[in-house]
């Protein structure tokens, strides 16, 4: 009998984010893997089982679900998110790679979800409306100076910029260094989305400009959204302001 | 009688990736604008009007939805993936600049949807589960000159690429264009990914290389994803290959 191993996305905070394709998934699952917190946010099935783990668990969490699902079972790994972006697809496929043979027979199925910065997008405008890229600034698995080099890239090539884990107990000095990193390319009064906790009861969304960026709080569920030289705001009487980035290139007519 | 207007993302192809959120905003509209084919998507309800216009006239189709709109109606414009992404909702932003001040009084609302780029990577593991990027090709809304300075910056700082409207029939050269640039910068065996139709019944994800990526048949519909020097393919016998981009860069132990 050959396993299953599904990856699947919840999206962002509530089950309004949840496609069909990942709540059929997590229905027909024998048993769920993933960072409490996200397992937390799956209803209990009956006959079901759970293992939860440490968020920065990665590889031992996919290694027992491919060993879980190696034996026979239908088990589902939950990923807050999209589980493509900085979550737990890659970490199955390394353990894949590693792994024995048979875990390469295993029918292997990614359920993508909506990722932070979409939503964090969403919520204010359209800032991704042009050319974007997402970028981690954890420094646990690359160095900082090359986080620096893409930092210059994107910036100086007109690239809206997405910052993925910005902050982190360990790592409290990362997104006021990229900020200070983005100010020698962009002008201060870029605006800058601050997503805390978005499709969470206690989500907030600020929009602050480029020289302001490093006081706002930030933490762990935090998304940054740094604009481009082409990034705009609208103001709006008693509602928030939109940002969004033109789909035309400064002096091209739309 | 203030008017509402919702950009709601449909996600790639069938229902399936519909959120419950794009659902209940579908539901609640009154009139529905969008390109036809992504109209054709929305099952049909009594009493909800349909406004179909080619995909080029964005500008118009927002125009036409916020004017509706303001008269007091709840008003849904439809995009395919997610309409953050090279989509409707920043259309409808520049509309709203552009547009009377009573527009700004609106209640605009942007719902997320799977975009093509993760839809694409979950089908074939996960090639963007390191940094990347996300970078029209169309030159309709840009010079060819800064697509080609953005994939140079992109490669040369190791981000995974993913480009959106790869071809159109009036734009047939900007794909192999493109895949040549990047010849410059990453190694002839970079796995690339490409992603047609995804999520529809007529879907096909093939992986090739960047030297032979040229040669793949692309249309309107598709999605390439081009990896980085880190990407990865894992061949696994009777199955299709995982392509995945470690989540450490070169070097570093995860």
């Amino acid at each position: 009998m050959s396993g299953q191993l599904a990856v699947i996305g919840l999206g962002p905070g509530d089950a309004r984010y949840l496609t069909p394709e990942a709540g059929a998934a997590l229905a027909a699952a024998h048993a769920l893997y993933g960072y409490g917190p996200y397992l937390d946010r799956v209803p209990a099935r009956e006959g079901q089982t759970r293992h939860a783990s440490d968020n920065r668990e990665e590889r031992g969490r996919a290694a027992a679900a491919l060993r879980h699902a190696a034996s026979g079972s239908r088990i589902a790994v939950v990923s807050g998110g999209d589980p493509g972006v900085f979550a737990m697809a890659s970490a199955v496929c390394e353990e894949i790679e590693r792994g024995p043979e048979s875990w390469r027979a295993l029918d292997v199925t990614i359920v993508p979800g909506i990722t932070a910065m979409l939503a964090v997008a969403a919520r204010i405008g359209a800032p991704l409306g042009h050319d974007f890229c997402a970028l981690s600034l954890s420094d646990n698995l690359k160095p900082w100076d090359l986080v620096e080099r893409r930092l210059d890239a994107a910036a100086g090539a007109g690239f809206v910029i997405a910052l993925y884990n910005p902050v982190s107990r360990a790592r409290p000095w990362q997104l006021t260094a990229a900020i200070e990193r983005l100010r020698r390319h962009l002008p201060e009064t870029t605006p800058v989305v601050i997503g805390r906790a978005v499709g969470r009861a206690d989500e907030k969304i600020d929009v602050v400009t480029l020289d302001r960026a490093s006081d706002s709080p930030a933490d762990m569920a935090t998304l940054v959204i740094v604009g481009s030289r082409e990034t705009r705001l609208i103001e709006r009487s008693g509602r928030t302001p939109l940002v969004y980035t033109p789909r035309a290139a400064a002096g091209v007519s739309a």
